[in-house]
């Protein structure tokens, strides 16, 4: 990005992680995404100042950004919805705050944002652009539909998207008199893969940070770049299925299976020796809550290679929803010996909620 | 169960909660079963005392074990296998304590387990036996491909193989002269089928304090039963998809399916009101992160009855795999007023426990 002049703002949505976000913004504006208000105090709370919460704004939420902001982190909320836009106008009249506000553009994983060429972005836009109690700090987008294509030729075309969506966004405002100052897109695939950024000024990549199957199979990244994985014990055979039991199950490994998509013999995790050697074939075929399932693709694994207590290393298909079930990394050198642990956030903001807060949760229509 | 004259040894997996374990064993003699060790500490700090830890034991564990029972708890491991049984012997030899076993039997799940005509199965009780270190418990098997089959005549077929499978792995120990005490066996479905317990000692339902919509497609309880559900608000409208989005994703729900193998609009959660009152064929059809994509099996849903900001509940698939993404409950009343925060686990035995848990557990009852 830097080579390419645009600024990254790296989603700490798969880390969260204090000590991966000062790595990952070393040398660097300290600017970050985030996926929860919990995330956002968290890093805000670890010195990061700078924060865009890339998940639709609710004017519930108000109260909860506002606390932040009073402790000096520059909150940057996005919206796509003119009902969001006063409810939150509202608020920060109440609250006497301001909010600073991001349009969220649609450029085709039909989720969030609104059709680049909508008649609703400009009156959105000066719907915020007109209160005294907010400020719009330009468009986003995200191209996560990216995940679905294989091969970096493929994700360019994504990226192309991705890009003409939002930086049209960004020219329809300004044709109308609005200034758009950040025009900001990224996936891990397309900040992977693009090779033009013309128009844009920020990228959001998160992923790329871990890395995991479902990038090894969009080819954003080979099997060496995964950081992330998950170590477990050998702890049964059972000779009528010719599986091998390992105490990583749904819970240690998730039920995410989106390595599946681009590459065979994924199951819910590709599985290595402790070193993180692949075996050839070798699969977590089947999980339950605290057991998986081991399977070879090449008919029945040598139950004597795995004998009961060995330690075998599990190479994830989406490091963002594995590393949920951990509330902390262990960190290894080259040696593969541990050096550090890493903290991690999990959860959502209600951790600590005061009295009124219970009130008003319990009153919600 | 007691109707039956059966012990109850709830498994505390789903809930992880010192709270739920307190009322699961209420005017009960305590005993409960868990799937991790982390969770055996933590319910021995909450005074449980008489703990099986129901996944395969591997030696490499023993001195965790160890040190639950040095501090008064009475552990019961299970295992499968020979090469189990010698490590434990030598390390429990090394650290002059004793181990307590029961042997795992495969009842038809092709998971862990002996089958019970194995010629292992005498071996393996003798080995136990003849070790000063160790002790034989008993027998134990989990019918878990009770949640393979629909409908309550279908469950209790495969309780049936269930109950059969370990009380002849029982008779065979008691004909060879080896004392099996404990014949114990249950899963929620079979738990709740079940007309005869003939043989069996204890039973080990766990899901069934929840219940989830899994267990609804399996028939093993309606969904008025259902006491876990996820809150989340409404944070956008797609008009192209025709969806809603909530702020409820693969983290708060999860992305377990299993209530798909039998019912039908369900995805990821069927949605309802606040109240929990459900919307005729609404479910989250999509997740991502912190989004879930909702839809409606009868065409567009009417975005006004849904606006921004209006709180939703989301009955989750599988109650086990949801509530490991929080780590507490909000306990509501019946007019859904919060009135107590429960506390749960999360994790393996390596994560330390966090501050609330033991400012609590030193304080618990």
């Amino acid at each position: 990005m830097a080579e390419k002049g645009i600024s990254l703002r790296p989603h700490l949505k798969t880390a969260k992680s204090i000590d991966v976000a000062r790595r990952a913004t070393e040398g660097h504006s300290g600017a970050i995404t985030v996926s929860t208000l919990a995330e956002a105090r968290y890093f805000a709370l670890g010195g990061f100042s700078d924060i865009l919460y890339a998940v639709g704004m609710v004017p519930d939420k108000a109260a909860e950004v506002a606390s932040l902001q009073n402790q000096g982190t520059t909150m940057t909320l996005i919206t796509d919805s003119l009902a969001c836009v006063t409810g939150l106008a509202n608020k920060a009249g109440q609250m006497k705050c301001h909010f600073r506000l991001m349009i969220e553009i649609d450029c085709g994983g039909l989720r969030g944002g609104l059709d680049p060429e909508a008649p609703e972005l400009i009156t959105l836009a000066q719907a915020i652009a007109q209160s005294p109690y907010l400020t719009l700090a330009g468009v986003m987008t995200h191209g996560g539909h990216s995940y679905g294509v294989r091969g970096l030729e493929k994700v360019r075309d994504i990226a192309v998207e991705e890009r003409l969506a939002v930086t049209r966004a960004a020219q329809r405002l300004r044709a109308a008199g609005i200034p758009c100052p950040v025009v900001s897109a990224g996936s891990t695939p397309t900040a992977v893969a693009a090779d033009d950024f013309e128009g844009l000024t920020e990228m959001r990549p998160g992923v790329y940070m871990f890395n995991d199957l479902d990038q090894v199979g969009i080819e954003s990244c080979q099997v060496a770049d995964l950081a992330l994985s998950v170590i477990c014990s050998v702890i049964g055979h059972n000779p009528r299925s010719g599986r091998i039991l390992i105490d990583a199950g749904a819970l240690a490994l998730s039920k995410d299976t989106g390595g599946q998509r681009f590459l065979r013999d994924v199951g819910y995790g590709r599985v290595c020796d402790a070193r993180g050697r692949q075996f050839d074939g070798l699969f977590v075929s089947e999980v339950h809550q605290e057991h998986g399932l081991v399977a070879s693709a090449s008919g029945r694994p040598d139950f004597d290679r795995f004998p009961i207590g060995m330690k075998l290393r599990i190479l994830p298909n989406h490091a963002c929803i594995t590393a949920a079930g951990y509330g902390h990394y262990w960190v290894t050198n080259r040696r593969g010996e541990i050096e550090a642990r890493w903290d991690r956030l999990n959860g959502w903001w209600d951790a600590p909620l005061t009295g009124s807060e219970r009130v008003k949760l319990s009153a919600g229509s």
